[in-house]
């Protein structure tokens, strides 16, 4: 019974991490086929996202109110947003993931890499899946993006 | 033995995913490495492949004939197919996977994005392993490409 | 009971697969934010590391001279070194990664892609984790990355 039950703790912790990661990914489907709602339903009410510095959103009508802004609106149908590879920790109901993320953009030219950034994620469980609590986002080029991912380490 | 059936359940799911994930990464290991044949053998007989609108492959025959025909015959050994991130769901036999890929380029200048796309790939359980069904490819930058991803969210 | 160790064993790899992935993405992490003790702690003691054909790496103490090296100093804190998709095999207590690695820069005029490789990577159990026995790494665009990643299928 005792080998079932670490099992069963053990499949949890995977399951956990594959359903981070799913999320995360499934993040930039939402932004990039500019669905404002089901995006801004991936974040927990009262979430923080901080990007280079400045905290932008903090609730689901910020992150729906993003998708749906000029800034957002002006890549879109042009933009791939690809999310990681990210390390995830899940610690019962709490997970953060670190990682990169890329934007991709389709240009007359071609194609052209139009954001490159490094991300801390923190999340929260929330019935059968997770949501996101805070969000960190820098740039790479900064001391800011090595942070991010030396506390990742 | 409810339990340990319930975990069976589970472990079979997340094998299941991975091994999803695994070959669609080997495909783009099987088109770079110019294997037409071990390409071929990743898609089901009678499989259908849609690239930005026209179903170019219907068999085994024609994914091999794709990767030895002129067109990718002209970016080899030049290419990176990079799949993914992907989101993946498991029903039993079958397996959707919704997600992007890049094709990266070197050139004489450096290195390039020559494509990224939006893909939705339809897999069959095939003894241990799996096959891809039907697949839908759309360069991003379209409706067509956003609607492939919404479905996936 | 055997069905129990059937199971463990399973859920067992899959932590496997999990660990060997994420070391690996952490590799990036490490080199991206000037960490050369933490890279260097990622390989085993005796380690060998190839890249174009030249095996620059023969211990740790080559490992995070690298990291503190003219070479790699030149491209911080302007660099991402994004990691896979990889296809891993875990047999007992080793493990192989076949797949690719993506070098972004920051320049004065955006992001750019500054290298695309292919790679061979093989692990051994090292307590609780793993860590990376030898490495070969191959620019894209030469008949030795083709090799690797056929090796992978």
């Amino acid at each position: 019974m005792a080998r079932v039950d670490d099992l069963a703790r053990r499949v949890q912790r995977l399951e956990d991490e594959r359903a981070v990661v799913d999320l995360l990914t499934r993040y930039g489907f939402g932004v990039d086929s500019d669905e404002a709602d089901a995006t801004a339903a991936m974040y927990a009410e009262g979430c923080t996202v901080e990007v280079d510095g400045t905290t932008s959103m903090r609730s689901r009508d910020d992150v729906a109110a993003m998708v749906r802004g000029p800034g957002h609106q002006s890549i879109l149908p042009r933009c791939a947003h690809q999310m990681g590879p990210f390390s995830v920790r899940v610690d019962g109901d709490t997970a953060t993931a670190t990682g990169y993320g890329r934007v991709y953009l389709r240009t007359d030219a071609g194609f052209e890499v139009w954001r490159v950034s490094a991300g801390r994620w923190e999340l929260r469980r929330r019935g059968e899946g997770w949501e996101v609590a805070h969000r960190w986002t820098r740039s790479i080029g900064t001391a800011d993006a090595q942070r991010l991912l030396r506390d990742g380490l």
